[in-house]
């Protein structure tokens, strides 16, 4: 089952020609999320060929531009191509007037429904559930009310031994009630326990997104173990003042929280404009945290 | 004195890879003017270099998504880059809440201060004059509140003939009078008359922009005679039903406005994501006003 993060944007605060302030898709079992939605983030859809339209849900970390600024495009230009999906969009709550304000003034009237759950950035929550996976918020420490996303799979089933299932030739309408841990009693009445029939489902994985904050250690509970972080890491550590004085982190920061979380693997991002060349930070994190990768704008990381 | 236009975008509704939607940008005189500013229009502005610190004074000709949704980001930018200089924004009304509640929402206080100019886009009248160039609305016919805008140059003082000066060794500080129109009598009180003294001045140069519009003959005395117009062209004439039904104009339509208006060259732009080839429109308009050329993203047009 597909689980794939794709980096639409991995600069801060403004666009550069090489990296466009952030977004991110989540390809999860091919439902598609969007995270953040800087100005820009349909081109860079466009320009990594991601269809906008399978977009269902849109996750608003906070309210600065550069995480916020294309999201109203993005509506505008689904609505223009003739959507009509729905389309679920978490945010803020001064989300939501912020983008009706924007459609009023231009007389729209979109061809597709649009819901907007307005999150609470403080709060540690469920905020959307599927079959197959539940997406929470993670209250983070910036500027202005902020929070994560963190995507976990649901627990599987138990899953089918094959031999054994053919050996005992067991009707396909009991496979599921087996899934689930029902023992089976074949025609003669001999019974299989669950455990012969059955071996455990594969490791549930997920994905923190963690954007923008400070280095803040009451996330790492909540972050502990996942196959994949994504931090920000705005600064190098020479510059961890300035990085406490605007609420954002250093690559070793970022690294520090990975290691004690014990995280399977970290993706740093939302550079500074000044550092034209991001391995530098990549670098000061391995230090820390040796399965560091960058978030470069198009770059497709699997989660493991 | 420079007077030049450079094309940020040139696509109608949605950006493309290869078309952004509107923004344009007027050099005059080294001021520089931007008129209407498309989701992306900053990043533009960095690919074609042009210094965004010294745009003073922006137009927006109406509150359609492709034309203004690169607004907010383009502040922001100029705010996080530490800008010190007074920005001038003219749009309808509604706009100032657009950006106010964005503003307000990330706790961003400018740090420079910005200067709201609300426009009556139904009303042809002055919004801009300094010495050298004024600048006016053009009522436009669209499904919302639109105007173009008319940059003309003011008429400029007589121009000193140069032989005739240094023959009677006119002082320099009556150079202004004489520009002015003045006579001069020299010391042994021989009078000259200004018209051996000066020539006409240059023929003032104008730039007229009209983007969005259906086919509206009430511009054709507001625009005629100018240097160049810019007037959208977002069909060919085949789907003029179309464009009539979305008060847009075809290329055929956009250049019987040149013809009749008799202006010195055409530019058509805005064109429509179905035409890949902006050259279909071209042809179309060359049959009917041959001075005309295509407003491609990054092309710099001089108003001679």
């Amino acid at each position: 089952m597909v689980f794939k993060v794709t980096i639409l944007g991995s600069n801060s605060a403004i666009p550069t020609l090489k990296r466009n302030p952030t977004a991110q898709l989540v390809n999860h079992n091919e439902r598609l999320f969007l995270i953040d939605c800087a100005e820009g983030t349909q081109m860079q859809l466009r320009k990594y060929h991601i269809r906008m339209q399978r977009i269902q849900h849109i996750f608003i970390s906070h309210l600065h531009g550069d995480h916020f600024f294309g999201l109203i495009g993005l509506i505008s230009t689904m609505h223009l191509l003739g959507r009509n999906k729905e389309l679920h969009i978490y945010g803020p709550s001064a989300l939501q007037q912020i983008l009706q304000i924007q459609l009023q003034a231009s007389q729209t009237e979109l061809v597709y429904p649009l819901t907007f759950h307005a999150i609470d950035p403080n709060e540690y929550a469920v905020v959307y559930e599927d079959d197959k996976l539940t997406i929470s918020t993670i209250p983070l420490n910036h500027r202005i009310p902020t929070c994560g996303f963190i995507f976990k799979e649901n627990p599987g089933k138990r899953k089918l031994r094959k031999e054994a299932i053919e050996k005992i030739n067991i009707p396909v309408h009991e496979f599921i009630n087996i899934k689930n841990g029902a023992d089976y009693t074949d025609i003669t009445g001999r019974l299989f326990k669950n455990e012969e029939l059955t071996q455990e489902p594969n490791e549930p994985r997920s994905y923190a997104y963690c954007s923008d904050t400070s280095f803040y250690e009451p996330i790492i509970p909540i972050v502990r173990n996942v196959s994949a972080l994504y931090h920000e890491a705005t600064f190098l550590h020479d510059k961890a003042h300035v990085a406490a004085e605007k609420f954002h982190t250093t690559a070793l920061q970022a690294a520090t929280i990975a290691k004690i979380a014990n995280v399977g693997k970290l993706i740093i991002g939302h550079f500074s404009t000044r550092y034209d060349d991001a391995t530098l930070l990549l670098d000061e994190a391995i230090n820390v945290f040796p399965n560091t990768i960058l978030a470069l704008d198009g770059k497709e990381i699997e989660i493991e």
